[in-house]
């Protein structure tokens, strides 16, 4: 099963390595893995895309949770959360399919982030199912390279 | 000096940890750390965003460029390339309030992608400097909590 775990953390040298080392102790491959500065600059918040055996992702939150410097692990899975996922993609934009690449970009609400003679940078935003069906849209225009942000998530706001 | 580097790997389980230990053998905090499967799911992208002296950041560049997962190292620091970060907000939306929150939203092209009866979820994307902006001008009105993506960037293409 897909796992999505949020960790905050003490934002110190090798706390990254410390959580992400867990996982790959037990040979579970990281999906995505997102570190970046929370709300307050001491603390940073982790996301972990995973998929794996239940039994042993608890563990691991166990485990997590041991760490000095781990302040609250979420598992999201199950409960429901907001995920989204950024993307870049450079695409090829030669005249005889720049109309094409615009109207492919239009539908799915993209930016246009970067223009070159004979390439377009598109950012888009979204779960990965619309992600995975822009990236297969673009593929046959010919991609040249992409840039994937993991996936970040947040817990719905509990209703009052 | 801050540097973006980014980090073209075999999908195996271990390389995040193997790759944020070098950084943290050195005592070098990460600002962000961004790890997502490439176009070819065989193949990561991890996108590297740390501060530090730059003699010490080329020394680990040659490390990594030593893991035997690791396929292409580039600094693109110095270069031209085009970076974006996504973010998730969840800022208070009471009556008082709202119109004063989607005034903001609206200014930055953000989105609206969650809503409860007190609460908005915003998802903005841009440089650095955009999202501490709109973090500025939230904060007043009630932020209750974040989650950042991370910097991740592309090249802009060359010229020909």
């Amino acid at each position: 099963m897909r796992h999505v775990i949020s960790v905050l953390v003490d934002n110190v040298p090798g706390v990254v390595s410390r959580i992400s080392g867990l996982f790959s102790g037990r040979g579970f491959n990281i999906e995505s893995f997102v570190g970046a500065p929370s709300l307050d600059p001491n603390f940073s918040r982790i996301i972990i895309v995973t998929e794996g055996n239940d039994q042993i992702i608890e563990q691991i939150i166990k485990q997590l949770n041991k760490l000095i410097d781990v302040i609250k692990v979420t598992d999201l899975t199950g409960s429901q959360f907001v995920d989204r996922e950024m993307i870049l993609i450079r695409v090829k934009a030669e005249e005889s399919n720049r109309a094409e690449v615009l109207r492919i970009v239009d539908i799915f609400r993209g930016k246009i982030v970067d223009v070159s003679p004979n390439f377009y940078t598109i950012e888009i935003t979204g779960d990965q199912g619309k992600l995975e069906a822009i990236l297969d849209l673009l593929k046959p225009l010919g991609i040249q390279e992409i840039v994937r942000s993991g996936c970040i998530a947040l817990p719905r706001a509990k209703k009052k």
